[in-house]
């Protein structure tokens, strides 16, 4: 959907790739101590489970690092390593062997000790995210910008994009974050302009799931749709599981990844058949959730004769119920009809077959 | 933000009115069975709570009808009609004392009978939505138009629209509902570069609630910021409630409403120097859920000294911590520094006085 990606540079974490071409990449971030190397570990592997393809940990001191350096053999996940305010953090990351380190250089002014960071990370060939936050942009910029805006944010990327290209580096991923969609979009769009490196993208402090949804969806949907952005994390305050939960729906919605199942359900209303629907779609989708991550099937649990038969057809597979009976969908025809007591086990039955029979497609790239 | 909304028609929906600079109305459905007088008034006053500004109830029988008139006397909630199938039961829900209907011309096809309808709600001065879904497309225009795609909606609503104009009749509201969010996106670009009639806005079929927050937050985003849409609804399957906290948090987050006070949070992770931010926030959000939606207030709460100030210091009021202290800000400074124990003591008295102070500002119309 939508215009062509804007084309970016590639660049090389861990054995994934982000921009020139490559999928749209889902981050997350781990939220354990990460000096306590197991639980770390262990969460590494439950994200990855999830589907997060780059992993994020917070390195704020000596005993962080030297804790990535113990859990680094035990994972092949690409791990990016945060650092703020100390300079040798940073380059500490990469001796400790992170993929990627992000810095922001709102916290880390000065040139002679960013420079270390650089020269560091290009003789590892090591690539950087410049992660800007409106929370955190130089406080000269944000005077002169007249507030920590958009444009503010642009300018502290550029110029240290530039910084790190007059030193020849160039292995950039850049980021701009704020809680507001508006200038999430607006400072997105304005470097996407200016800069070709790949793009990393979020809302930052987006509040609880639901929220951090709809802020998330709304910030990110726009410039995705455009061709803008090349990684994506999404923030929440709670489980960051449902980080990449709510990550892969985006993509998934908009058509520029697929993973696994999904699921059309109707909202219900006094029209549905069906004694406790969202029980059943709860039901569906925790089998669907089992399914692997290659069966993009769509499967649709419709309550009623109003847009059910219309929603089944459209569906891989499709149940939409009336006044007597449970009618099954299979790739737009109907293959069954049930009584309404049977129709759970009928579905589950054709969700088995399709799924042994359902080849996977492959991945879109954008 | 984005372009000045397009001007539409103004339809009144009993006290409300919908499109011609309105503020975008959240409407929500009942879900219970709408024969149960009790149960679904109930829920209307539930729904009405939560922020629902106008209310559906589907009317699939006489008895629904019976139903309607009965609770009629008890609300002045905006009631929608909501009728398939047969004529005579949305010229029933007229009799019966709804502000609006809805019906779907995919489902009565027949000239004579929608005309009936339409002299009804001529006599009485209501309005008519003209609910288009992609499951429901007239079958002519699916072949026409090769799938029940946007155009085929577009043409749709269009052909039913003219057909009421010839009989005299403009006082309508159109929705083109599909679950793609490019569909819905596209057919109601095309619709509102055709038509000026006040347009509601829907992903159909959603899903569940995180899954429809993403799905209705990316076709939604789009068109509201570029000024199309006069009315939304969400559908989730589940709660009817987080459809109207959906709604809200959609267009508050694009700045077009504004209700009660908003929560700023980050999503913690090795930095942060609270035991259990989460589940701080969440109280901190419960305390403000009982706030009066007027106060239209920021609250950040923020675990660490990297994005922290900042944030906090953009909020109304703010809490940033430290190693050693909770630094609590108001409308931009620093007012005090408690011991990380007390942060949450602190914060909430500082809360009490900002909502006791607050003024409330007036609703931003678009």
């Amino acid at each position: 959907m939508g215009p062509a990606p804007r084309r970016t540079r590639r660049v090389q974490v861990g054995h994934l790739g982000i921009g020139g071409g490559e999928p749209v990449r889902v981050q997350a971030m781990t939220k354990t101590d990460t000096r306590d190397t197991q639980a770390t570990l262990d969460q590494i592997r439950a994200l990855e489970v999830a589907g997060a393809e780059i992993i994020r940990l917070a390195l704020p001191d000596p005993e962080s690092l030297a804790s990535l350096a113990r859990l680094r053999p035990h994972t092949t996940a690409p791990l990016v390593g945060d650092v703020h305010f100390d300079h040798r953090l940073a380059v500490g990351a990469l001796e400790a062997g992170a993929d990627k380190i992000r810095i922001n250089p709102g916290n880390i002014p000065d040139p002679a000790r960013l420079r270390q960071v650089v020269e560091a990370a290009k003789q590892r060939g090591v690539p950087i995210r410049i992660g800007i936050n409106s929370g955190s942009v130089p406080m000269a910029l944000v005077r002169e910008y007249g507030g920590p805006n958009a444009r503010a944010m642009v300018a502290a990327a550029v110029q240290t994009a530039t910084l790190f290209e007059e030193w020849g580096f160039s292995s950039l991923v850049i980021s701009l974050k704020s809680s507001s969609v508006a200038e999430t979009i607006e400072a997105n769009r304005l470097l996407a302009a200016q800069l070709d490196y790949p793009i990393h993208l979020g809302v930052t402090a987006a509040g609880p799931a639901l929220q951090s949804a709809v802020r998330s969806s709304l910030a990110l949907g726009p410039l995705l749709m455009q061709g803008i952005g090349d990684t994506v994390r999404i923030s929440i305050t709670g489980d960051p599981g449902r980080e990449v939960e709510v990550a892969w729906e985006i993509l998934r919605a908009l058509g520029l990844r697929q993973r696994g199942p999904i699921v059309v359900s109707c909202p219900t209303c006094a029209r549905c058949h069906h004694p406790d629907l969202p029980a059943l779609v709860e039901r569906i989708s925790t089998r669907l959730a089992q399914a692997d991550v290659s069966a993009s099937i769509t499967v649709a649990v419709m309550g009623c004769e109003v847009n059910g038969p219309g929603e089944a057809r459209e569906a891989d597979l499709g149940i939409a119920l009336s006044k007597t009976a449970a009618h099954i969908f299979r790739q737009g025809r109907v293959i069954a009809h049930v009584p309404i007591a049977q129709a759970e086990q009928a579905l589950l039955k054709q969700i088995e077959a399709l799924l042994r029979e359902k080849p996977a497609p492959p991945d879109k790239g954008p």
